[in-house]
């Protein structure tokens, strides 16, 4: 457990201080509001990243308040969006005992442009709320969202998180940013660096260095405001899903994904589920295996058949003017079923008015329709909502790796008693994100503790095939962090560097994604 | 003019610590190598630019022992790929009496992957040499390369350059880099930071905050190995011509150009030219025009007629299988023709193995083909080659934008007594770069100096509207660095802090793109 190191005296200045600034009703100290901001998922008596308050601004000013009241009491900052980074860590600090920034109440969207199909939102926004303006405004435009419409967009942005459409590929929707750093200095990024000038949300770079992705996964700053870019709504919207019966055939299948995405027949990101996977959306374990250990292959073949799921179901979709939505169709069902025996493709075509009618989860998904059904799976064990530690390294988007990977997983992690629980997304045409979905009943100590210990042991075994994760879990950043040694570690000290320049007295995300300042390096 | 500060004696004993390094024939400092090194459009008596010392190495530890020895006698370098960085300075440092480090030996294709279409290059390596080097390895595989075939693919891309086909849109076929810090450090970045990881040059990302766009335009770091994305060569290559006979049809064009690109339909970074930049890469200014000041407008008319170019060409090109060309083709044809009276829409489909074949110089460069032939436009006003200015500010891609911009360059550049010569680059579908060509006779030192003069007056006046450069030339990144100053110059503190940092002694390219280090602020 790693601890702030602030006295009470000086937490108890800077909070009085703090309330000052916000009013009493905006700074959260109690247990029971503070319950509401540990790690969903954490055992109830585990209390390593729980925090001491909770700030709620409402504004950049008060922003630049809190940095100067933590810089001035030395007390360490934790910041979220709307802290719904689960399997992460969700709204809990890294420090035990940092005061959280909750950016919830900042919650506006704050223009919406048709016709350049881009929006500008403050970090509490949800998917569901920009959703909900674009809608209200009657603007032909489609987002490009995450699993869960609970999440800020600029929080999932700012923790390298997945969106499924086009503009999605290779997380390329942010353009612009608005920052304060450690230091109480409000920073525009790009071209919003000049005043007045009419393409911060339009181009992604300025004159000079581009530091936006500086901000992601770091502690580098505040982001307080950010541009994403929407697209038109196509003529047709074409959710495609692709079954295959055999385990191994997650090999062709990824050589046949590779070509349509390198040629641009897909230009998208697709989700590529194992049977428990997209089992636990519509199912419960129960349903089909109440034996001890990890479910046997020929019982998945059943649950694979009895869903009607295959051992993996591909989700995807074109994005099209309707003449064409039909040649890449044909194109890709001829594809992939004249590579893997067994295999189907199927899909549905919706005409722009048909979208806002879609009912299933992974549908609407990629549609740009927020929900929350994906969250089912985490009660793959049992009750209304289980917990799960997401283990995501990256991988060439070959079969060969594919498979390598999967076999490693799946066998420490059924190792470890557990279902093996695979999500892996094609980010782009050449590497994809493994997410293993290690899911566990957090009532039961035992199974949180087994899942803790393998997703630990996965960070090592996977970095020796050269695997590393895009995101690491609170638990794990540091371990994650050092895999990443080349030259003496010299990424580290290079983000070190900047950290201590940038933050010298470390008040913001101190260890976030495995970065710590000058002060707390040598504990 | 800025002066390196460096004292004769230091620079003495610098220069026989890099010829131990290199040996001496890797160390030039005689007049007639290094005006070798001069920017080639600067009029032959102006000194402001000019390099004590060029050093050439050859591998990534001659580069650390450099930097070492720098630090050690505080040298400034000036760093680049192929020093074809011309409008804008050419190969010529900043700080007159820097030392040059040309990476023009450090020219290696490391690798090139068929099957996840990318190569790595060092930083000498040029669109020529890449070309070949996929050429003579048979491979399927197409660039997108830049205007000129000359350039460093590594130079163009630090420098936010712009490349054609697919994957230049946003500047986006970096992934992955190795560079030297300014202490000697070798630093990989994304997955690379991992030993052995698979996906370097796959994934753009890694864990924790991505620091590659960092390197780019601005002296943190020299760039010593970077991933470069290649695409599948297509079905078909479609390279396409729209032509429109009055100088406003420009506003209808990117209204529909907009549309078009963002429903995906055109998925390259067009080029749209005005009479007189086509025309220069074609004919000669004498053969229309040898009256006093530029050309008047009912010559442009008879110009654009003459050559059967109209007053705006734009070139984009299709890469698609042929029936997605053909639902893609019909659809911008009609787009484009029914918006705009006069207007016309042609091309050409290739299939791959015809490529090779193309002679048309725009079409071979959209189709990865390098070559020379757009160079021909600087001799423009006679010679053999005449200089040029790049004068470029980013606006959003709208018709509006497009007139406001037009108007105010062409206004200026032709008050100066100069052709308003323009291409106008859509790198995305919701901006684009207009690259005012302010070209003069290099012979001529009122027409140079009328050049330097509106160029410096048009970063003031573009900015004043909410345009800012993209990329500035040597002698006016300081004025345009300027523009940008939101929150008292919040961005270029930040640039500063990070210098400072990471570059203490400032030796690497002082003053690149307005960031100078500590010691050369106050001046």
């Amino acid at each position: 457990m790693i601890r702030s190191g602030v006295s009470p005296r000086a937490l108890e200045a800077a909070l009085g201080e703090f309330a000052g600034v916000l009013g009493s009703e905006r700074v959260i100290t109690d247990a029971e509001g503070l319950r509401g901001f540990r790690d969903p998922f954490q055992f109830a008596t585990w209390e390593d990243n729980t925090a001491s308050a909770v700030l709620s601004p409402t504004t950049v000013e008060e922003i630049q308040e809190i940095v100067q009241i933590a810089n001035r009491h030395r007390v360490p900052l934790w910041t979220h969006g709307q802290g719904r980074n689960n399997g992460y860590g969700g709204p809990a600090p890294r420090v035990k005992d940092s005061v959280i920034v909750s950016l919830r109440q900042m919650n506006r969207v704050l223009e919406i442009d048709p016709d350049l199909a881009y929006a500008v939102v403050e970090p509490g926004v949800r998917w569901f709320d920009l959703y909900e303006a674009v809608q209200a405004a009657g603007y032909p435009l489609m987002l490009s969202i995450a699993d869960l419409g609970w999440g800020s967009v600029v929080g999932n942005t700012l923790d390298h998180g997945v969106t499924y459409a086009p503009n999605g590929v290779d997380m390329g929707m942010q353009c612009g940013m608005e920052v304060v750093l450690a230091d109480g200095t409000v920073m525009r990024t790009g071209m919003g660096a000049m005043p007045g000038n009419r393409s911060w949300h339009l181009y992604k770079r300025g004159l000079g260095p581009t530091p936006d992705q500086l901000f992601m996964q770091s502690n580098f700053g505040i982001v307080t405001k950010m541009g994403v870019w929407l697209m038109p709504t196509p003529e047709v919207y074409m959710p495609l899903w692709l079954r295959v019966w055999s385990d191994d055939d997650l090999a062709p299948m990824f050589e046949t994904l590779r070509r349509l995405m390198l040629d641009g027949t897909i230009r998208m990101v697709p989700q590529v589920m194992n049977t428990v996977l997209y089992g636990a959306v519509v199912a419960k374990r129960a349903d089909f295996w109440t034996g001890e250990g990890p479910i046997p292959d020929d019982v998945l073949d059943g649950m694979a058949r009895q869903l009607d799921i295959g051992r993996w179901l591909m989700r995807f979709a074109l994005y099209e003017d309707e003449a064409v939505a039909d040649v890449k169709f044909a194109k890709i069902k001829r594809a992939f079923e004249s590579a893997i025996p067994g295999a189907e493709v199927w899909g549905t075509k919706y005409a722009a008015d048909e979208i806002p009618g879609i009912e299933n989860p992974a549908e609407k998904i990629q549609g740009g329709i927020p929900n929350l059904d994906w969250n089912n799976m985490t009660a793959w064990y049992g009750g209304e909502e289980g917990g799960h530690i997401g283990f995501s390294p990256v991988a060439p988007l070959t079969g060969p790796d594919a498979l390598a990977l999967r076999d490693l997983l799946r066998g420490m992690v059924e190792g470890a008693g557990l279902d093996y629980i695979a999500g892996l997304l094609p980010v782009n045409a050449r590497s994809f994100i493994h997410i293993t979905m290690v899911i566990f009943d957090t009532k039961d100590e035992a199974q949180c503790r087994a899942a803790y210990d393998v997703s630990r042991r996965l960070v090592v075994e996977a970095a020796k095939l050269g695997y590393g994760e895009y995101r690491a879990h609170l638990d794990f950043m540091d371990l994650a962090a050092e895999q990443y040694s080349f030259g003496d570690h010299a990424y580290r000290r290079f983000c070190e560097t900047i950290k201590d320049a940038l933050d010298p007295n470390g008040i913001l995300s101190p260890g976030k994604q495995g970065i710590w300042p000058r002060g707390m390096r040598d504990r």
